[in-house]
């Protein structure tokens, strides 16, 4: 059951670049440009980019939560909050980052699936007009969530019209966006239109390390490259993040790379789950599989392979996650479903 | 007088990335990694990087404001305040990062030439224990200036030695430290040693985009990782900001970098300096000539060549910034001296 | 069942100025004095506090909202977090004030009766030395809690040899805090000293308005001066605050306001719950009633008392809160006791 | 020469509070209010504030630090900066609060008599449009300055039509504006009319402790109500704010306090300058005479009387600040003048 696959299914940013992205960047390495994105390939990838989701400006910036940080600079007051799910990353795992450097405070929600409704939503609307009372003014929404689900284009239209019925602004973080319009078969712009802004994230579909911040309107990102700049993202050579967003984007390979990590994912749930007693968490919606797993299991299986156990359940049951990448093989993950089944022969 | 070498003297960061960084990314795309700098790759480089530099700590970030505001978020307090030169890129080109991220106040002082000295950083000394006042904490200083002049080690030794006997922390910018280390002709332990947290420069150097924290005692960096992922600056492939500053360490390709572009703009300075009136505004100590012409000649100049205008001096008459870089040629050089000398005669 | 007794059972602060508070701060009104509490009465103030409390420091503020974020300034940096009840003033009521000005993350928790516990503390400590989670840094809880319960000195103890052996600090909003000693017939020195850092609430004991920031051990409260005056609390005639603090210690005026008010609530509480099917919603703990009611009741009161709605619990049930002052009377509780026992005949 | 009036020069704000603002905080304690400021009387306070100034909007705050931050939070986004005197308060005397809770940009200018004109706002207009600069978008000025010194109607209409034409805001810093009303011999409107946001100072006026934020357009004030809160400014017990405002507007008691103290100032000055070599350095506008005198004659008075030394101006003199309130009367005055010219014949 060990992994000589070299394979880590601890997450889809262990994953290297594409080969087509080192391309680019070996290919903008041409003589001079002027820095900060006035270059012409710069502004090329610019273009592409809210051509393909039909945004009005977009933003490369460095990490997914400086994507999230601007992106929601853009939409608040001082004393405005932000509706997420309580599992988001912004709340979890960006180190408070939201807090420090906007100084707003999130209303965390709990979700059965990593996904808000307006009903979730409406439980955090008191307070408004209340002074003492920090004013829900963003829902943000994950597509992909952090568990691996996906709004469909239906609840994303509930949101919306929930949302513009009560005067708050949408922002998706999508790091993983690539991989929810592959599972929706939709374009990027199907997701795009129906919310304000929203993140594109290259760095987990292939990049060597780029994302961007998408404005779907006008007036949306006042003070956009100043706040882009405040908040340590402005990129000197910037030709080479461009680079990479215009290789994700030279026919469709982002949707491409995302269409492989979601089979991947496909074809370990259809290996592991039944057996032995491991159920799925929530439904395979993307790259990542959520499979509660007794502990024991677990334990075994990570000396071997690596994936992040993600929560406990019950005493001696867990939720692990393992996620494929745009460059896993089916062999690596067939070895992992072995790898799974052994284990669970051993426990 | 037309630029036929395509050329920019505009900014070392309009260079692209040196042959052999490149190379090291390409070589560190190999299998998966694990993230956020807890690979082999990650930890040699911060390992090499700190034995260059004699640090206990180093902090990898995506760009110079970055690395800026992350050393100084390690030494300040909320109520605590900065003294820096009024010209230093912390005050004026960094959109008042230092003021929205940390929350501090920046206590500016004019210089003659870029550079603090102990008479100077005293002026700002006023209102010590005095509740009304934010208190000086850290003498900020960079190494090259903004100006392209160098602090020699003894000045350096002064400035310490003010400091230490006045509770005050130094910060180094060193987006030009190796600049510096290269006019100097010392190690960059040499540098860093005086002082307590700097950065040190890889973007301007020859890299893609990759700077570094250095902190110079334990205990200085309390908090060290929570910052840096506040901050924005927690890249999740890390292995690649971590092969651009291998690459460079490498058999001391930084310092070969940063000799070659200093080498240029001592062949420019000593071409056009004294020729048709223009006069050197600050002495040439690392790779930018900054100097003072007909602002008719550097209109004209500016049809053809990339460069910056620093500041008016007089009426009609300015000071230009030319930078050279890691990779500028002497023919390239030699060329714009040549449209330099040509420009004046017509004007 | 209308109101003629003029008396609001909306909140204590609600009532005016006590006579000897007034009293004082006219007494103090003789000449000139310094500023900023250099003066005789401002300091004698502080050092009568601080002995009353066996604190090593006290800062005067100006409200309740301020006291709350100085005395958290001081025990955090900046990726540091707050384990708090879901239901904190802190939480709720500050309009997100600590989260703007001290960027800190709040880890709110849900409580029974809005008292945290070692178990309930210990279900936000995870991530402890994870970068990407902001580091639980302080539990803060409220003595009286914002539902009117009281910790027990027994449950402080359990606190706080809980924070000691995990690294936490205690900061305890006083808001109420003579309330509690005044339940718990005890001394503010043995709520004090089981903590770090408290606020001690004025105002609504029947200053005009003024609270206090207890810090109970040296170098807890490094750079207080300055965060005072940063965070807008520095008095400037700062002998009229001083003046009522004495007010309210000379002859433990805190404690007699307090035990009135208490008493006042235990008159109300005997008196309406069991009637009509009125239940206690929290033990009356301090100088609050919260009882579940019926809204049509709760609708038919209002025309005529002042008092909030404080839940929805079921369908057409809800918690009400009276509340009792230092000045409420005898026949103000019976008539309103009256009012609801009349109500609940109409409904 | 010894100081047997009890009367400090220090500052206006040593003097206590006038007797009829004690007289209407009391007669403001009966019976019951509702907080923060829904209570009749403080609602009329607001309303006369606002029609003796013509402002659409004010927000009573407890000191003059927090009505400057509080009526900046207004005008600013987190990227704009603010374009101030060098010698202001808001740059010298406020802890960098307003860099901390606002995280702006402060552009500090050099001024001969703390009055800024549009030929110096013009000095820092460098960089608009350049996303590295922190955008100028507020002038801050202070009406009366902090050298004692104000600006004529006409130079505000300069600065008006100055700002107007090139997108900036107004904001006055207003702790002495009676006292440059009084001067000026025109109405709080007439200052008022030609800026956008400015604060209106009680404390030293007379009152306790009261400031005002006026807010002379609708919209301005985007968020008011929450930005005081955050800001730690609104106070339960409005009521005796509102006082304290109501008393001082009452038969224009703030003006005739203001004319007292400027009277007071000029029958020092001319008692006090010309003799002994002690020459004015600033005009005398206010309620404070800014003397140049000898450092030694500066230590000899200062053992009886309190006021500050200001500046050093070259070696052995020095600038002093002689500040006259609503209260000083003519023997302390003469008594002081007494003592400097006695004190000049020792020195």
């Amino acid at each position: 059951m060990a992994n000589q696959t070299g394979r880590s299914f601890g997450s889809d940013n262990h994953a290297g670049v594409h080969p087509s992205v080192l391309a680019a960047i070996a290919a903008a390495n041409e003589g001079d440009a002027v820095a900060y994105g006035q270059d012409d390939g710069s502004q090329a990838a610019v273009r592409k980019l809210c051509d393909a989701a039909g945004a009005r400006a977009a933003y490369l910036v460095f990490n997914g939560t400086a994507a999230n940080l601007l992106g929601l600079s853009f939409l608040l007051r001082p004393y405005e909050a932000v509706i997420c799910a309580d599992t988001s990353h912004l709340n979890v795992d960006e180190c408070g980052a939201a807090e420090r450097l906007l100084g707003c405070k999130l209303l965390p929600v709990p979700t059965p699936d990593g996904k808000l409704t307006p009903e979730l939503i409406e439980t955090r609307l008191t307070g408004l007009g209340d002074e003492h009372r920090a004013q829900p003014r963003v829902v943000q929404i994950a597509q992909v969530t952090e568990v691996g689900t996906c709004y469909t284009l239906a609840e994303l239209d509930q949101i919306s019209e929930y949302c513009r019925a009560n005067g708050l602004r949408i922002y998706v973080d999508g790091a993983r966006l690539a991989n929810a319009a592959a599972f929706l078969d939709c374009s990027l712009a199907d997701i795009a239109s129906r919310v304000d802004v929203l993140s594109f994230g290259g760095t987990k579909n292939g990049a060597l390390g780029v994302e961007a911040v998408l404005v779907m309107a006008d007036g949306l990102d006042d003070g956009g490259p100043y706040q882009r700049k405040q908040l340590l993202q402005l990129a000197s050579k910037m030709r080479f993040l461009a680079a990479q967003v215009s290789a994700l984007l030279d026919q469709d390979l982002w949707l491409a790379n995302a269409r492989h990590a979601n089979t991947m994912a496909q074809r370990l749930a259809a290996e592991v789950i039944g057996v032995d007693g491991i159920q799925l968490a929530y439904p395979v919606e993307s790259n990542g599989v959520f499979a509660e797993i007794g502990e024991r299991q677990a334990t075994l299986l990570q000396r071997d392979w690596n994936f992040h156990v993600w929560a406990q359940t019950s005493p001696g049951r867990c939720v692990v996650r393992w996620m494929t990448a745009y460059d896993s093989t089916a062999e690596q993950v067939d070895a992992l479903a072995s790898a799974v089944k052994e284990s669970g022969s051993f426990t």
